[in-house]
């Protein structure tokens, strides 16, 4: 049987069932799902189908990068369910023929956000790097699971030794350590909540929290939300996690941990975790690890870096410096899926005791980790993780790795703080901007609010404050209306709405920046 | 400049630097990583590396389901690691060209597992589903985030949709409910203790465990082994669950799991959560829902059904009664990454009670979750999970169904229970097979002892047992260094190794299951 493929309207085959491969309308052939691999001779329409399909991302991809291309097309969700366009949302007893599949793939890119458009700044992770690409398109063709060498042999190892990489980049004695992938920020921050836990007080794993003192855990009130998320999930309790004062740039005030240290043990209770923030998520801000890691050396706490956002600023021989005393940590978040423009998901956790993490979280389940295979089985990695199966998250970033190089990394680090500072100088004086803190920013964050014409001769008092409060929330719906660009917003503390600009997108040039200014005014100028 | 793509070995050009695109040695062009976009003219020869990479894949795709292609190429780690055949895993500081990084994603695809082909059935996500790789590879290309409405408007909906639809096969009314998709079964797993305690203990959120009394959980001596690190990881420590009996087959034994309530009430502790199992790893069992449901009602406690592994039998009309109860559930986990084909990562935590995932999880981040936006923000699901950013794994499953129906998930799952069946029945009665229970498998895990035939005429005892534990090792190494077909083997309680099959390979065919068992007895028989 030799099936045609047919690009057609979409409204030609209403009356297509699973079992036709012929149009009963319009008589043409359509490839149906039943034909493709594994299907008996499906390898023809499996390759037209995967081309057709490539064709339709491969386009998509043109025009993210084409700055005349919008950022996104944006409806509202009532929209969206009630049918943009033909464009059904839900799901049903019978099957689509392919060509609908490809139709569907369509819709859903169009009315999708491009996160990798040289205008999209909404994220700390954001591009669409191409090399990354192909690694994620590799993975999910493999379509395998990291729990032993047994079924990723090559991604196993591969995992290995960029966790062993990173490790000498953190400074940790010939890479010393341990780690593991894992599914984002906020579950690396939960492994190194555990892990301490466990270090500090083994039994815990299985008497459960009654075995342990009342513990308590120190993290910025700048710091990441996950934070908090852990200190729910783990037994801690959010009450046991002690917020740290900043200082105006949003870095922990160092003696601010020394005296609350100090009234908890008064109190009896037991501190535990430190967390200091590399990159906080709003400010950027850099907490000084090495002053932190004294105290936590002084009065025998977990030190815990996250680095899911300022990580990356290692790779940099002229930023780096920023994390000075990160060889001190006990544990280190590093998103590689956002400064270094990997794609999503792309995080690991790592650790400078070796064992610890087998330690706290083996079962020894004897159907996954049989003792007594062909191989060394000290390459099953799979019991050192809260998981079961794992997503291969490391391919795209190792072949991101081999493409770059060390020195590329380092390049794509040094061009998004250098468009930041272009950012940040050309707004700080100028008319309309206000920053939200002094300085040059530390990371590629530059908050600031904008200040429309009618408000400018305004005193600062509440209602500047109120009426400012809706500048940035109404520039960004109008922002995301005209899909010209995306930037987010948010109060911080006594702060009302401002702006934070992040930059991790390779795309992204002085013109992006200049373009973003511009609109900003444009849209804002009359509010 | 126009640049060529060449094709030649790849020792041509061992001294090609970052900004050469001209190979010094043989004087070809290359493409380098710098010419891919977003770099200005980088749209052709982007297009170029891709469609080779496409090449690649397809080429991959095409022989992992010729069955005259090996399942894997085995290697020992240290083998890889020393580089194979130039295969080199070090990372480096200067860039590879874009030609050695298609060599690499060859090497790569060339010493890994393939998990679609359809003799591999190694574990229970297995094949390849062409309409999911499509799926996946779109997911990537729009590498987004789950966390808002703002920035996966699409993808958002189509998880609220596809998690109401499967609300609807458990059978909750009008598939009310709640629901997320999580990086895999021990996360979902992990939601529903997190759910439960806070359903009962809501204090536990701010103030810690110490704020509950002494509590405990129940799950089957069979049931998955993430059940226990749950329980380590949520304070509530491994000695508070409780393992439970089971019958011959697997299930737990209902007069069990009420005696050992009894007991821990009369011990002071608090019963809260009961995890039961619809379809277990080794055995495939299916406990008893309706009856655990009956006690978890009597005495409060929250019933949790794992059926990462059996939840997709619900799209069967003929085999779902395993389930029946399931709609008693408070919370399922339900993986379509294992019994319906979807490719890794697609796991579901579905709850029954609407408010509680938000209530146990959100931290109300300001900078993330800003209710002023323009669009109706209980459509940003972020503050639900314990995870920030959040990979989207809804769209390839969601498209799967698209392509396939309901009907076609019903299909696939018939087979391979057939299959299953066809597999039991095959050896049964056969010489040197014996199966480690009686009776047909009531999921596609069939799991037997092959008997070589030294080990035929020994009776039963300590010898024999000590000798049959090692053959299943044996015959699976010899199986992996061939590269012919892959079956797990485990042992379980006081069971020594035997072999586990299972079969969720929409490529199995009958001729396969042949192919395996007079596989293993070529490898065996004269062991």
């Amino acid at each position: 049987r030799t099936t045609v493929w047919r690009r057609g309207p979409r409204t030609c085959c209403p009356a297509i069932t699973s079992t036709e491969t012929q149009c009963p309308i319009k008589h043409c052939f359509l490839f149906i799902f039943a034909d493709l691999l594994p299907a008996k001779n499906g390898e023809e329409p499996t390759m037209q189908f995967l081309l057709e399909f490539v064709e339709i991302l491969t386009n998509y991809i043109r025009k993210t990068f084409d700055r005349s291309t919008k950022v996104l097309d944006f409806h509202h969700p009532h929209q969206l369910l009630e049918g943009m366009e033909g464009f059904n949302l839900e799901l049903s007893d019978q099957p689509e023929s392919l060509e609908q599949i490809l139709v569907d793939c369509r819709d859903t890119l169009k009315y999708g956000v491009r996160t990798g458009h040289p205008r999209f700044f909404n994220q700390l992770s954001t591009g669409l790097d191409i090399v990354g690409l192909a690694g994620e398109w590799l993975t999910s063709t493999a379509n395998t699971n990291m729990f032993t060498y047994e079924i990723a042999p090559v991604f196993v190892l591969m995992e290995q030794l960029t966790l062993k990489k990173m490790r000498e980049i953190i400074g940790w004695p010939v890479g010393e350590g341990d780690g593991i992938f894992s599914p984002g920020g906020a579950i690396s921050n939960m492994y190194s909540v555990m892990i301490a836990r466990y270090k500090f007080f083994p039994e815990v794993k299985t008497k459960g929290m009654a075995a342990a003192p009342r513990l308590v855990l120190f993290t910025s009130e700048h710091s990441h939300y996950s934070i908090k998320k852990t200190s729910a999930a783990l037994g801690f309790g959010t009450e046991n996690l002690i917020l740290l004062n900043t200082d105006e740039r949003g870095r922990v005030i160092p003696a601010d941990l020394e005296a609350k240290v100090i009234e908890a043990k008064q109190k009896g209770y037991v501190p535990m975790f430190v967390n200091a923030t590399a990159g906080t998520t709003v400010y950027g801000a850099f907490d000084p690890i090495n002053e932190i890691a004294d105290i936590c050396e002084k009065y025998n706490m977990w030190l815990h870096v996250d680095g899911a956002w300022g990580g990356g600023l290692l790779m940099s021989r002229k930023h780096r410096h920023k994390l000075n005393g990160v060889e001190r940590a006990n544990s280190v978040t590093w998103n590689p899926h956002k400064m270094m423009g990997v794609p999503l998901q792309c995080s690991a956790i790592l650790v400078r005791e070796r064992g610890l993490l087998q330690g706290c979280n083996s079962m020894c389940a004897g159907y996954l980790f049989q003792p007594d295979k062909q191989y060394d089985v000290t390459y099953d990695t799979g019991d050192k993780a809260i998981q079961c199966g794992r997503h291969v998250d490391i391919f795209k970033f190792w072949l991101m790795w081999k493409a770059k190089g060390t020195v590329g990394f380092e390049q794509h680090i040094d061009k998004c703080l250098d468009l930041s500072a272009y950012l940040y100088n050309k707004i700080k004086n100028r008319e309309g901007f206000e920053m939200v803190f002094n300085g040059e920013p530390q990371h590629t964050n530059v908050c600031f609010w904008y200040i429309p014409l009618s408000l400018r001769g305004l005193s600062d008092g509440e209602e500047r404050r109120e009426r400012l409060h809706k500048v940035a929330p109404k520039i960004k719906a109008m922002m995301m209306e005209s899909g010209t660009t995306m930037v987010g917003y948010q109060p911080q503390g006594d702060k009302v709405n401002f702006f934070r600009m992040v930059i991790s997108n390779p795309a992204a040039t002085r013109s992006d920046i200049d373009f973003l200014v511009e609109e900003i005014e444009r849209l804002g100028h009359d509010l």
